[in-house]
């Protein structure tokens, strides 16, 4: 904790600008949750969703995490989700099945009847959060706030939970074209909204988590989806990078670096150089497959290696994992990834 | 039925060698299961498996399915995994869950213990459906076989199930690589003599599914999966066509296209033209997204237009999904993009 500004020359946010860093930048993906024992001991008193409405116990999981890790970047502790919350909807984190959306929206007439959300004021735990964890870090370590992108959130409520071919998701926008634009425009207003009010309130950059956009054909995301992240990249306050995530999206790298897009966040099945090469992005973050942190300690050390060659050295290369990390994550081999990347790369 | 032997002429089988064909010939992954009214009437007296055991009713389901959809190929009504019980293993299909293989494989030792599987012989009600099916279909429709590939069936195998992640698949092949490779080489020669015994019993063309193997990064697949393909097409005998197919898979595309492939099957998410050129393939299958069905009428036959004019009507294209018919789908839309298809390349 200090008084100083946090430090605009960070490796982090220097990468992100595609400029060179003393060693390559770092940090994972649902670093702070899941596996490190500190969390999975508040998890034992508290639920994910009261866990995410303390701002205290937010900040403190954010900056641990992030501290154990020496990573190069923290991440607010949160989820894509709560920003669906105040729409009306019942979020549950369900055992076995994962979040819950209720009730889910079907009809393309729900669309209308759903309320105008000022991102802006509609999470004040969530605010409070970015400011008590920026408060909390050293200045040289970078906050990273975030929020779910509009597909990806239409497509958790309108099937109501995690899907793998999306067909009611798919279905609405092949049936209803005019009440999916509808959804998605409503989605990225408030989504705008709530990322400007982070960066107000202390984050130093942004990612947008459009995690299972990958299941589109790349002409239905150009129709579909594109025109939205278009609006809604335009829309995020300049003077912080802005990160575009996607899962299983190789195909449409291109598409997704619209304008306002400085580095591609990229899945571990998406080639990293042959990727950064192409679609001209100023940086690329990933690209390691989480299950690496289950090999052992040679083998991952192979396997973050084989990332680093292919991003070559070139500046603007943030490390992480391809997705977030694994539940059955030994925290210990996150430790390990971070400290091999920044011993190969100094 | 006739006596006549099947046409070598058919233009699914032309299409399989890059010949032109009078229209672009169609078939759907799982056309026999699924959504056929008269499918739901036998599923609502005989489980799956029990369904697959009876080469009568296979055979009737398999050459129904293709008259009422007028598609250009039948194809075996069976499974992936069928291979997999004479190796010892319990396959159950679990409403909700999916199939469960049980015991689960999760030590490398119990590799060495399995049992090596004539393909060839242990799986006689199967060979006796293809018999069948042959019988009964029309000489002009030419009838694929077909298998799990070694990668897909392994992840069953260690999974116990389906998987997201494949985590428990990848811990394996990362801790003990040796172990792995003993498994495939099993799989493989176990696939190869089912796959040749099929031809033998009268399938035209081959299809080997690796459904799965899209969640590996192409290093991954080239060190720990290509070998294996090499081997198993390598022994696929030389008579018939050769697809390869996999779903998520558009960065593996090059490395799937070993020799003794001559069709490639792609999902919706692979770019059909651009990989087809890329990776010179003879032929290329696919790749309507399976959620297209869902779509209104008019909508749907947009979306066949889009997969026709990717394809730019070049000899080797054949329609398909991009995977498996959905549970959900009406089968008048599947008679109508049949229908769709033969119209507009006629």
């Amino acid at each position: 904790m200090s008084n100083l500004p946090p430090d605009p020359d960070a490796p982090f946010l220097r990468a992100c600008r595609g400029e060179a860093t003393p060693w390559t930048p770092v940090w994972i993906m649902r670093q702070a949750g899941r596996t490190m024992n500190e969390y999975l001991e508040l998890r034992a008193r508290l639920s994910f969703l009261e866990l995410c409405e303390r701002p205290d116990l937010c900040a403190e999981m954010a900056v641990l995490a992030c501290e154990r890790l020496e990573a190069d970047a923290a991440i607010l502790f949160s989820d894509i989700l709560l920003v669906l919350q105040p729409f009306g909807f019942t979020l549950q984190y369900v055992e076995g099945q994962g979040p819950i959306l209720d009730p889910p929206l079907r009809a393309a007439g729900q669309v209308d009847a759903l309320p105008e959300v000022d991102g802006g004021t509609a999470l004040p735990h969530v605010l409070e959060a970015v400011r008590q964890t920026r408060a909390a870090l050293r200045p040289e370590t970078p906050l990273i706030g975030f929020s779910g992108a509009p597909f990806t959130l239409a497509s958790y409520l309108i099937e109501g939970g995690p899907s793998r071919a999306f067909a009611l998701t798919k279905r609405f926008m092949y049936q209803d074209p005019g009440a999916w634009h509808a959804l998605m425009e409503k989605l990225v207003r408030t989504c705008a909204g709530y990322l400007q009010a982070q960066v107000t309130a202390g984050a130093q950059a942004l990612q947008v988590f459009d995690s299972w956009v990958g299941c589109l054909a790349p002409p239905d995301y150009r129709e579909l989806v594109r025109p939205h992240m278009e609006a809604l990249f335009a829309a995020l306050p300049a003077e912080v990078p802005h990160i575009h995530f996607a899962t299983g999206a190789a195909t449409l790298a291109d598409d997704m670096l619209v304008p306002g897009v400085d580095v591609l966040g990229l899945d571990h099945r998406t080639p990293l150089a042959a990727t950064w090469e192409r679609t001209g992005a100023r940086g690329v973050q990933g690209n390691l497959d989480p299950c690496a942190l289950l090999a052992p300690p040679d083998r991952l050390a192979g396997l973050v290696d084989r990332v680093l060659a292919d991003a070559g050295g070139r500046p603007g290369h943030i490390f992480n994992l391809g997705s977030g990390l694994l539940p059955e994550t030994d925290f210990e081999q996150a430790i390990r990834m971070v400290a091999h990347v920044h011993e190969r790369t100094t």
